[in-house]
Order: C-alpha cells, then structure tokens, then sequence
C-alpha cells in the first residue's frame, strides 16, 4: 500500500499544478506562455472556449494513475468520459510528449506551449473536446453515456490491460451509462481485462446539481455494491492528505483487481462473485479555480463549467484574479525558462508505450491480426433454378460464423455482440463451439451458457454496441446481429461512430479499424408474431446520411447474396456495414457463382426474370431487400404470364449505394452501367424493403428520375401474414404488376382487363384477411405466396 | 394490514386462474373455449403465437392490485413493461368487462370468448403485444425500456394517482430503464402521484438469463436502497401463502406511499429523503405452466417464454398435456356455463372508471384543458426592414412559455422536459415563474432549483422524453428543447410514439392527445465551441419517414416565425411536432404579420430578397433552415450585385412537408401554388439545414425533380466559425452563388468573371482559416457573415 515520502508528494503536486495550468492556459492564452510578463489583455484569447469545471479533477486523476503505472509497470487505457474536459486531457499529453511525438509542430518549448494553447478550440486548430486528433483516445465523449461500455469492451480478450474509465456525474445520469454497470456480469477476470471506474462527482451538470452528487456516501456505496463493485471514497474535501488518499485508493484498486484476477486465473472457483473495486472522487467542480467573483461562488458550483471568468479582458479586476489564479499553479517552478516540464516532474510519467498517450491499445490495438476467414463458397446454398429451393440465410451464415470462432481460436479477437437473439435471428449453430458469456452463477437448466463463450447477449442494444465499439476500436473484430427494429436504439451511438471513423480517415498516424458490422434480421416484413411496434427500417436512412467514405448498405436477397456480402464485411476495415436480410425460409434465387459476381457488381439485370434483358424494355421492374425481391419476382411472372407482349426487365439491387452517383459514394456505379441497367428513360418500378425516401434520393443525378416509381414500407402494419403486409403497404406483386402496366411506356393491348384481374386478386385478399377469424388458417401459409 | 380471509384468498386463487386460463387460451384456442368438450386437434389454432413466459406473473400483481383499490378505492393506472405479455393484461380487461364495452362484438359469453380467443394475434385480429387497442393502456412495450419513464410522467401533476408499474428482468436490463430508477428524485409527493415499481423476476429473457434475476435478495435490496427504494420482496418459493404474502406487500407500499404524501402535504420537512416503496415478485418463468416435457423443464425456464408446447396439434401426448394444463385453471368452476365470470369472482375487480383497464388516465387524461395561450404575436421582434435588426429566438420564445406558465397555473399542465439545457437554449425568462424541479437536497449555491419547478431537467434524453411522453399521453401538455445531434439519442423512443398516435387515429374510442413538442436549438451549424460529435442534422430524416398524418416538420427562419409556429404546434393535438431553429443573435427577416402569413402558407416567394418575383426568372434560390436562409439571401445580393441582368427568385421554406406532393402529406402544396412558387422548370439551388437527401425525396413528384439542385449538411465539421461550416459544406453565400450561376437558364454576360470573384473569396477565407492561429480573431466575429 502507497505510503508516500513527502518529496514524492510534493512532486505530484507540482506535476498536478502544471497539468492545471496548461489546461486553463489553453482556455485563456494566445501569448505570453510562461507568464513570464505580467498579463496583459493582448495576452488573452479573443474567444474564451472551452470546458475547465471538470479539468483539474481530471489532471488529478491522470498524475495519479501515472503513480500506479511507474509503480506496477501495468497496461492502462485511459477513457474520458467527460471529454469535454480535452484541456485535461491534452495538458497531460503534452507532458507526456506524446503530443510533440504526434504532433511535431507542438515543440516542447515556449514557442510550442504558446501554439498549443493557440490551437484549442480554434478555427484551423483542434477540436475543444477529446476527439480522435487526441493521442491515447478511443473515446470522444461529446455525447455522454457511452465510457463504462466502451471501456469493458476494450478491455476483452486484452487480459493485461486495466482501463481506468472516468465517469462524471453528468454522464452518470444517462440511461446507458446507467444501464452500463453491469457490464462486470459479462467480464471474465481469467482471460479479460479489467475497469477501473472512477466516477468523478463534482455536484454539477451546465446549471443544474446532479443526482449523484447529491446522494450521501453510505446511499452510493450501497447502490454501487448492488451493482457488484466494492466503492473506495475519496473527498477532496477531507483534512487529510488528497494525494495521499487517493494513491491509497488506486493502490487498493489495484491489488483488489490483481486479486480477482490471480484468484481466476489460477483456475479457482470462487463461492461468491467477486466485486470489482470502484472509485469514487468527490471534488468541487472547478477545483483549485477562482473561488468567488462579486459575491457569487464559481468554484464547487455550475458557474465552473466552461469559462469561469469571462470579462477578462474588459475587467480590470477579473484579469488580475485570473493572473493569480494561473500564477497559482508556478508556471515558473514547474517548466524551465525555455518551456520544458522540469525534469523531476517529467520523471513522474511513465514512458514509451506505458504512458497512457501512447498506448497501442488505443491505435489500432496491441497484437493485431486481420479474422481469418473461411472460403465463404463452402457454405454455399445449391440453387439449380432460381425461385425452385428454400432456405434461411441467417442458418446459413450461422455455420460461417461457427468456424471463423473456430479458425481465429488462438488469436482470440472476434466475438459476437447481440442482444438476446441470437438463437432467435438462427445463428445458433455458433454454440456449436462457443456459448453465450455470462459471469453470474449458472443453473442446471441453462444451455449454451459458460463465462468462456464468445456470444455477448444482454438486453441492451447500447451496451451492444458500446462494447463492440470497444473492442473494435482496440483492433479486433466483431458482428452486432439485431432485430431491425430496434437497432435505431443506437442511432445516436453509430452517428458518432461514423464520425469517429470519417475523422479517423483524415489522421494520417491513426491506424485502421476492423468494420462495424451489423446484421438486421428479423425485418420490418416478417414479425409475423410481433407487430407494428417491430416494424421499422428507418436505421438504413441513418447509416446512408453519414459520410459516404465509412458507410455501406448491403440488401443481399439470399442465403448465397448474403454470405457474399458478409464474407466481404468481415475482412474489411474502417467501415459501417449494414446488411439486411431475413431469417425466414425463403426462395433462393442465385447460386454461389452467380451471387459474387451480383454482390461484387452490386445490382444487375436478372435476365432469368424478365423478357426484355437486350432489347429496349417497356418497363424495368426493380428491387433491393429479400421480400422485395419475392415480390418483383412474382409481380414479372404474372405479367409474362398475363400481357406476354409487355417487355420487361427485372433488376435487382444488393449493395445499395451502387444506385448513387458516383460523386456521392465510392460505390455508385458508372453512368455507362447504370443506363445499361436500367436505359436512360424507362419506366421503373421499385420495389424497397425501407421508407422509399432515399431511393428518390439516391437516383436523383441519374437520368430522368422522375421515372423510377417507388414502393416500400409506408409505416403500414400490425401482427399479420406476410403477404398482408406486402398489400397493407401497397407493395404487394399484384400492386407492382398494375403500376407496372399503368407506366409501361407502351401499353399492352390487354391492360384493363388483367388490371382488373389482378385488382380482383387484391379484393379476395382483404376478404381472406376479414374471414380469417372465421377460417382461423395457418397463417404461415399465406394464400397467395406461391408465384 | 392485509391479513385476508381463507374465503377471500380462495376467490383470489379463483381469480387468478380464471385469468390464466384466458392467457394460455388465447394463445391456443380457436374452438370449445370453455372445455366443455374434451380437448381435440381440431380446437387447437393453426398458429400458435404469443408470450405465456411473463402471464401468469402479470395477471397475479393485476388481481392483487384489484383488490388493493378495492380496499382503498385509490385511482391505479396499470404500465405493463413487458407489453408481449398482453395475454395476461388482455384477459383481465375481458374480466373486468372493459373489453366488451369497447369492443361490443366480444360478447360476456361463450362466443364472445371463443372471438376474444380467436382474434388474439391473428390477421385481422388483435396485435400480440399490448398496443394501443387495449383499453387502459398508455404503453406498447414492444420495445422495452421505457415504462418507469412512461409511469413517472404519467403521475406528475396527477396527485391522486399510483402508476402501478410492471417491470420484467428482461427490461431491466436496457439503459433506459436502468436510468429511469432515479425519476424518483423528480417527484414530489405534495404535487404529483406515486409510481409503484413492481420488478417481476422471472430469471430469463428469450433464451438467456436475465443478470438481475440471478442476484441475491440483499444484493437488490442495496441496489434499490442506493435509488432510493424500500425494497418489499415477494418470492413464489416460499412456503407461506404467496397470496397472503403479495397482500401484505402491496398493503404496506401503499401505506408507505401514503405516508410520505401526508408528510409532503401538510407542508411536513423531512431531514432523509423518503424511501418509496418497490416490490420485487420472484416468480417462475411460465409459472403454472407445463413443468416438462421431454425431460427437460418448461415452467422456471427460458422454454417458456413464448409458447411452451408447440407440437400440440400433432402430438396425443403434448395435447394431453395442454389439455391438463388448461384444465388445471378450472374453466368449468370458474365460468358459468354461458361463459360469465362467476359473480362471487366478478366482484373481487373495481367497477366504473376505478378498472385499471377504464381509468381515464389512460385514455386522454382526467380533467383535462386545452393549454391556455396568450396572443403569440404579443411577443414579436419588431423588424422594419429585412435583415436590419438582430434577435435571438429562443430568447422571445422563452418569455411566451413563461406566460404559458402563468396563464396555466392553476391547470397545472404544462412543463418543460429538457437535458440541463433551459439556460444554455436561452430560455430563462421562464425561470422568472418556475424553476428546476429537484427532490434532493438543496445548497445556498443552487439557481432556480425547487421541489415545486416545472422545468424538468436530467441529463438523460431517454428521461425527458419518457416522462413527456407519459405526460401527454394523460392529456397534458409540454414541450422537449434539446441540443439538435443528441435528440437522435431517443430516435427509437420518437419512433414508438409516433406508432401509437398512428395507431390511436384509427380507433374511435381514442381520445386526442396533446401534440409531442420538439424545439432542437444549439444546431448542427452554430457549434462554435462544441464541435463535430454535436453537429448532426439527421432527426428530421427520422420524424420525416413517419406516418404523414402524424408528423410535421418547421425550419423556422427567425424569431417571429419561430413565435407563429411554436404557437401553432403548442394548440396542436395529435402530431408529433420537430421544430428547428438556432438560438444564437441572428439578422431578422419577417415583421410578424408576414411572419403568420408565411408560416400559414408554408413556403413563400420573398420578394424583396430577388429581383424577378413576377416574371419568370433565370434560377430559383430556395432555402429551408435559419442558417440556410442567411447564405441563400447573402448569395442573391451578391448576384444582384455582380449579375444585376441574372432574373433570381428567393423562396423560403419553413414547413418542410408544403414541399412533399399532397398525395404523401397533408401539408403538401397544391401543385397550382408550387408551380407558382418554384416554376415548372427553372433551376433551383436549394440550401437546407439537414442532409440534402430528403429534399430530393420531397420534390420527386413535382415537375422536374431533377432541376433542384441541394447544397446541405453533408457531415464536414468540427470547432470552427459558423461561416467556416458552410464553406465546408459548400453552402456559402459563394458557393450557393457559383452554382446558381452555373445552372441558371439564361447565361448571364460577366458569368466567367463573377465566378472568379466568388472563387477568390472562397480562397481568401480558406487562408484567413489557416492563419487563425497566428491570427488569433474572435472567431464571432466571422469576416464574412456582412451581407
């Protein structure tokens, strides 16, 4: 346990005091560095930005793990979640010299320190928060609730590695951060690493006091031990030595995590779950800041939270009390006359890849391999005529999923993260080789069930997904299969994924990162024993608004489509892919050669499907999504059929920015294949599986895009039959089939007599449906799916 | 305390099974629905869908709690969490007779039950989960998280109200619900009612156990004390009556909410925050179901969860089964051979309106009043001339919601919900009548912090919009500002809602609910010091592909316009209502007359921007959006400078869907008025303030579509100028210029030269970014933003 000597003290206090004053200097100075001159109005910024109230609490802690690094020559990743506290951050960077080794403009000298501060939060400089310009960041924090997952899933498979995961007590109160303290349920102290939380409750939000912070010790110790961790309480408020206190704290922390993880790597069972230390810091918001202004307290309370002086340069008095203030911190003391942190203090950070700047875990990850994949063709559905056998492609890529758990054994890196389906979505073939993760103690009755497994299933799609993010961010490679529906609970959480990414693509020291993959099945068009509450395709408008260089859409329509797309997702980097395909037994339509050559080139002509593949069509019937796709398919043999003089051709469309010029997305096919595709000025009819919405724009710039008449999920639905929601959405075959002759650009001789046919179709359908509480059939067996 | 007679027991007993059996009968009885013949194949239904797992456990707490209002005739309102349990909650509105007062055509008798049987989860019948159809409920629960949420809102300004609130482990397990324990900071038992959690642990979701469920008592009893919960547990193991036991546990939560009412009401000071009362039923997943089959367990497991034999139909012995089962539940003793509940049993159910599945509350609110507005255009910015004065809009709209407030006052209807951002939005003028709602203690430091306030501030953007959901939807009215990127964090939430008005417009017993109000300030281009994770425009793209009858869409150009349509959107029933407009000082446009004239008609030629309002002109420049609108009237003074013989029309777009053709949106212009407005065929540039793509999809369908061409958000940003961002984008006055330029009809003379010019300035900035560092400006003060 850390007893430390009085100089050992002082120099925490005086590396403490630097950190401090580099943050607040980046909030206020433009010149004068050092402070060597007494300060002047010239000297201060003409835009005071930035976020100091939870600043020196956070350099606090950083000079403090940077104690327990030197001391344990321990792996930590630091995750801020108030990243809004950046000063802190990149203070404790530039210390370091990480930012100088990043950034080699940012000399370690006066000239640098002044540049440094320059650039914080200014146009042509850096972002005012920790973003992935920061050395040592997986985690931007802008948007709060997100640190606790993001640190437990950097820390799996990573069994050397702590992250020390700070949580202020605005974050506290989000609903995934909330839901996030559980995440110890599902960390396996024998091959995982650990979390250190250290929640930082400095009483305030912008203006408002936080829950937390008001809540006395006793309630959050209980609240805390409930959720399975032992609280060590530090208070900055206590008469005794604070430097002392929490270096005993961290060192507690630490032998307490040492601990479990000896205890579970030696292979003993444990009676009881072990709890996982936690810290907790209760300091002033603003601490060591200017304690009052005209009677008013800044320090400990809101008025802390960005700038707390703001008329500096007007007001006398308060730039005297901000020269004071930053004196406070002996600036001169600290950095020699030319600017270098005195060598004692840099001593005190640990170096190389130890300091938490640096660590490779946070660039791309440590011991990296790219998944070893199966020859995905092996797994290839036989399909001797299109539309003649059935399948379900999630089963299918199910035995895919198995053996690359298989192939990449020895590597540990790839993991499933899903929120209690992945039996339900029919993946299960996976427990065939590994189980569901779970840290609780285990019952007689439970399958598939081991703190070994692979498979992370919680019911929380943010922790899902954090906890992916996590583990991509550190380099190794995952898949989050979810219901469609509720995979717009993270909509805000892949936003800034995405943005990461874009921004990543922009650094050119930032390395690649292993694709997030999402696999949305159990669509908006099959719930047939839920309903309207799951039906919504809308994450596909989400992904599509993000920067096109990171986002791609796959709509594979089937099991042979979607192994080709999911081969191509897994071993790719630096990417959103979003692939939707059902789970349901459905008519395959292309064999394996056929499928990568669609998926490779995106959409093509299926000229099995129509009668017009050469010659000008009269009408070009289109599709993307598996049960548009049905739909088409049949809508063009009941016009074959009907009004064989009709010239049709049917496309269909697997990776969906194919459909956009290509100045909008890398993706997008040339003009040349888009008109071969689909002429210049045909009719098209076109069928989506999401909101039609993006189709109209994706084919906006292409020729004519008046023509293309859409058809897709028009927020129509209930618990019924598969092919009801087809016709409650308008979009059924016999739907497709009439607006197909309504805009052929010749009409058929016959038109008004098979619109009429068909029509009738749709009115014995909506009699069926109001028979069937009468009929009572099995709705599976849809009267009209046969084509 | 409830120390119940062996007669009462044995009818509660009775009663609980007559409910059981009409849950599990639901899932599979289409004939002989009260076993009066053995049990055949036949009687079976072809499908067999729906949740048994959570029913029994759900129809227990409900005929408990029935006899708890019973006894204490206080007003109940029943949130349901696991809404798939809608079996259970379903077959208790059938008892009590709700259903059969709603739905005339399922008869109190044999046939009606065989109907009420049959419809469950069948085309053309009922949904699965407990959706809107059902009579008492304000909550779906398809997607799970959110009914603490939905209950705290439910009760607040309600003081005569329990929210009774059924929490399964399954939900437990989701952010949102985790964070939603603490609402209990946020109500104050003097003004509001009381939410009563009962978390009902069944140990499994789908096919995982649940992590609360597998927690020891004390480790939930120390979570719960930690949220400020007594915890009661009640445990289906236990060798003592468990209906005895529930008894008791319901009788003393309500004595204990009752206790900390009068204390709060006759005005009594606590020194502890109260503990309110949680219960916590342990029970068996599928509980009096079948125990096994096959040699592996049903009833305790996750087997359970749907429906727990499947093969009865082909299976003698799984029908035997079932058939003992049913049985088991005694149909025969507990119906009268006509199919009523015995009379002994009916009794034990409140009548009128005390029926949790006939409270008011839940349908439209008790006592409820149109919000009381005082005349909007009392608040107008005064603008003699266009973009001569500056104002804030939020800050004009802040003093009319302070009037709301007071013109309300003795309602009670209306609050704000809001992340910590009131003050930050620049809506104080409202802290001039109310405060921040707060039940923890409070310090000398705090502002506008107090019990009794009605701005309802957590940083928690699921909480805000839960609790307002669960105020409107009991007939009360509110508003939901937030920061525009992070409004996405609920885009799920929004999406479920919108379901529910959707859904509630198609059901005549339905009554109007107050219109779900979103005000998103602090938008995606005046994130001067915040920077890329806050700039995101993509909610509109999700409020924008909902239901066209329920939402609406305002981009307010400035601060009378934003006055009309605030004023609007407050009266409005019904509609989900995005409204988005900055907060920062801004140029004025519209005095307020125009103003109303412009936002009635939604989209309007500004004459005086252009100079060819007649005639036909060159180009369009068309703009939707504050900062939009800014640039797009900055680009044609600068054409009208430099191409005075270029004909340009200026039009302003505030409701967004006057853009969408009539057929897709009732705000839709008639084709006369956008004919007249944007021409038929001129070139429009178009600046927006989201991404671009939902501008191509509202004009598809207006003559050439392919005419308008988009400048938007389209994801480049970070800490910079406001002029900066829409350089980056390519929406600067320049850039919107040159393109209007480039496209127009007619070729204007000096085109080449002007093109330079703007090309030149577009260089210079790029340059003046660059050297911001050296520079060091007030980035405020935006070389360019001069018209």
């Amino acid at each position: 346990m850390a007893t430390l000597t009085q100089d050992h003290l002082n120099n925490i206090q005086a590396y403490w005091e630097a950190s401090n004053y580099l943050a607040a200097a980046q909030i206020y100075l433009q010149d004068n560095p050092l402070l060597k001159d007494p300060l002047l109005p010239a000297h201060i910024k003409p835009r005071l930005l930035g976020h100091w109230g939870t600043s020196p609490g956070l350099n606090f802690i950083y000079v403090h793990l940077n104690r327990l690094i030197k001391a344990s020559d321990a792996d930590f990743l630091f995750i801020c979640g108030p990243g809004h506290g950046a000063p802190a951050v990149l203070a404790n960077t530039f210390l370091e010299g990480t930012y100088t080794e990043t950034y080699p403009d940012i000399t370690q000298d006066e000239n640098g320190m002044r540049y440094f501060f320059r650039q914080f939060s200014t146009p042509g400089g850096i972002p005012s928060h920790v973003s992935a310009h920061t050395p040592g960041s997986i985690h931007e924090g802008g948007e709060l609730g997100y640190s606790l997952a993001h640190a437990a899933g950097a820390v799996m498979d990573n069994p050397a590695l702590i992250a020390a995961c700070v949580i202020g007590d605005g974050e506290a109160e989000t609903g995934p951060l909330a839901g996030s303290w559980k995440s110890n349920c599902f960390l396996n102290p024998a091959r995982d690493g650990a979390v250190l939380p250290i929640l930082h409750l400095n009483g305030y939000k912008i203006s408002g006091p936080t829950v937390m912070g008001r809540l006395p010790d006793e309630t959050l110790t209980a609240l805390f031990s409930g959720y399975g961790y032992n609280t060590l309480i530090v208070r900055a408020d206590d008469p005794i030595d604070i430097h002392q206190e929490m270096a005993m704290a961290l060192d507690t922390a630490y032998e307490q995590i040492r601990e479990i993880q000896q205890f579970a790597r030696e292979g003993k069972k444990s009676n009881s779950p072990s709890l996982w230390p936690l810290i907790i810091l209760r300091s002033p918001k603003g601490w060591t800041g200017p304690v009052m202004w005209k009677g008013k307290h800044i320090e400990g309370t809101f008025r802390s939270h960005q700038v707390p002086l703001t008329d500096v340069v007007k007001d006398q008095d308060q730039l005297a009390l901000l020269e004071q203030w930053l004196r406070s911190y002996k600036p001169e003391q600290h950095f020699t006359p030319d600017g270098k942190l005195q060598p004692a203090l840099a001593a005190l950070a640990p170096s190389g890849n130890k300091r938490m700047s640096a660590v490779p875990y946070a660039n791309g990850g440590t011991d990296v391999h790219p998944l070893r994949m199966p020859d995905y063709t092996n797994y290839a559905v036989s399909v001797k005529a299109p539309g003649e056998s059935i399948a379900e492609g999630t089963r299918e890529l199910g035995k895919m999923l198995r053996d690359i758990f298989e192939l990449n054994e020895d590597h540990q890196n790839f993991r499933i993260f899903c929120p209690d389906e992945t039996s339900s979505n029919r993946l299960d073939a996976v427990f065939e080789v590994t189980e569901r993760c779970f840290m609780e103690h285990l019952l007689d009755n439970d399958e598939h069930l081991s703190p070994d497994g692979r498979v992370m299933e919680v019911l929380s799609e943010h922790l899902c997904q954090g906890w992916l993010e996590g583990y991509l961010l550190t380099g190794r490679h995952g898949i989050f299969p979810c219901y469609e529906a509720f995979i717009t609970i993270i909509d805000s959480m892949f936003n800034q994924h995405a943005k990461w990414l874009k921004t990543c693509r922009e650094i050119p020291w930032r390395k690649d990162i292993p694709s997030l993959n999402y696999l949305l099945t159990s669509h908006s068009w099959r719930q047939d024993h839920n309903g309207y509450s799951h039906q919504g395709p809308g994450f596909i408008d989400t992904v599509a608004n993000k920067k096109s260089n990171v986002v791609r859409i796959y709509l594979p329509p089937d099991a042979n489509c979607l192994l080709a797309v999911m081969d191509h997702c897994l071993k790719s980097y630096n990417y959103v892919n979003l692939v939707v395909a059902g789970k349901q037994p459905s008519l395959q339509w292309l064999n394996m050669e056929e499928a990568t050559k669609h998926c490779a080139q995106g959409a093509s002509v299926w000229e099995w499907a129509g009668n017009a593949n050469q010659g000008k069509p009269d009408v070009v019937l289109a599709c993307a999504g598996d049960v548009p796709t049905l739909e088409i398919i049949a809508a063009a043999w009941l016009l074959r059929k009907h009004l064989p003089d009709l010239k049709i051709r049917v496309v269909n469309v697997v990776d969906l920015m194919a459909l956009s010029p290509k100045e909008y997305h890398p993706h997008g096919m040339e003009a040349s294949l888009f008109s071969d595709i689909f002429t210049d000025d045909t009719p098209v009819i076109f069928a989506f599986h999401g909101y039609v919405r993006i189709i109209h724009d994706l084919v906006h710039g292409r020729p004519h895009p008046a023509r293309f008449h859409l058809r897709g999920f028009m927020e129509e639905g209930t618990t019924t039959t598969p092919f009801d929601m087809v016709v409650l959405n308008r979009m059924s075959r016999f739907h497709l089939a009439i607006a197909a002759i309504e805009r052929a650009e010749r009409k058929p001789a016959n038109e008004a007599e098979a619109i009429s046919y068909f029509e009738d179709k749709l009115s014995m359908h909506n009699i069926y449906i109001r028979e069937c509480l009468e009929d009572m059939p099995d709705i599976r067996d849809w009267k009209w799916s046969d084509i």
